[in-house]
């Protein structure tokens, strides 16, 4: 059997970042469940891949890697021939665009979007919880403040990088897609061109397919 | 005026990643400084290079470039040829650990370390209040956990990405070093290798020369 295996779930964000990844690529795989519910991800067969007993990990012969960023340029450089070039590293200006609106994705989208997930859709659906609003009212501040800056980006460029698209773009799709599921959705309402990028961005085929493996599809 | 322009500030972790990286691949640069405490960060001709309004950002040419670890990849990608390869992109399992255990340090080290010296370095020295025990105490317990899993990790590997000194040893320099420098720093005697690593990557020259440039040296 060839190809690599992905050990996670459809349903995590950090999954569906990787498995976005192989379908852009075109790449062979295989994804390998692992029960969150019955804490798979924290016995000695998952900590051997990822010792911090997290989800998603990759296997590809001897090489195991964790961490959905790392994982995803790994699948990304390694099929690049194959499928679309979604990092530009042959470029030095653009890859570095690429690198930039990545980290903008993991240092700043995420930290103000994922607490607003977490608690109007993991808590309620999940944990059987009461959201707490404290926190979505201050996060949906801050995320307000993030969407202003990518606003501007967006209007002046059609995707975060450039005029191309890129492993930055695909990289928003987790989070974005559930909070598109929650009751505040309507935040990107007041950005236009943040809109028109989300609906660009989730036309794609790999935006489909993964997406119907997520909770609320 | 050959070179690269650095905004940001010596004492700041995340220029202090940039400057290691700009000194390992001995580029030719120039620091402007960027003063906090008048607020410069917040200032249009900052938010022209950085809309997030922080530091560091990079101006080469016409490029500009915001987010610590995307400038310092843009640098070790430039600059590969003359100095240090840190990256390794030109082999795809090296350069995946590499990514594995830069992400390591984004996602899990960073943000159980961060509050422990913000709280017991930035806050009584540069803010002149208290430190919150509770948030030292509880990224304590968190940080420990972090460090198993270093410790782990480098009883098998002379550095984080094999045995290579790479990106992601460097990148986990500038917290570490403020660690050091706060009664916490003693938390490191329980992992021996742990302390091995950081005695042998901070015997570089690089590290001293920015070390220098940083609070409590």
């Amino acid at each position: 059997m060839g190809g690599v295996i992905l050990y996670g779930s459809p349903i995590s964000t950090c999954s569906a970042r990787v498995l976005l990844c192989l379908e852009e690529v075109g790449a062979e795989y295989q994804l390998v469940p692992i029960s969150m519910p019955t804490g798979e991800h924290k016995k000695p067969d998952h900590l051997a891949r990822n010792p911090f007993g997290q989800i998603p990990a990759l296997e590809d012969g001897d090489l195991v890697l964790f961490e959905s960023r790392a994982i995803s340029r790994y699948v990304l450089r390694k099929y690049k021939e194959s499928g679309t070039d979604l990092l530009k590293e042959g470029n030095l200006a653009k890859s570095a665009m690429v690198d930039v609106w990545l980290e903008a994705e993991s240092q700043q989208y995420n930290p103000a979007i994922s607490p607003i997930v977490y608690q109007s859709l993991f808590v309620p659906k999940m944990r059987g919880g009461t959201p707490d609003q404290a926190i979505i009212d201050a996060s949906l501040e801050k995320f307000k403040k993030v969407l202003e800056v990518y606003e501007a980006r967006l209007s002046k460029s059609k995707y975060l990088a450039g005029d191309f698209f890129s492993f930055a773009d695909l990289s928003h799709f987790p989070y974005t897609k559930y909070l598109m599921v929650t009751p505040y959705a309507s935040v990107f309402e007041s950005y236009p061109h943040v809109k028109a990028w989300w609906k660009d961005i989730t036309s794609r085929p790999a935006f489909k397919k993964v997406s119907a493996g997520m909770l609320g599809s």
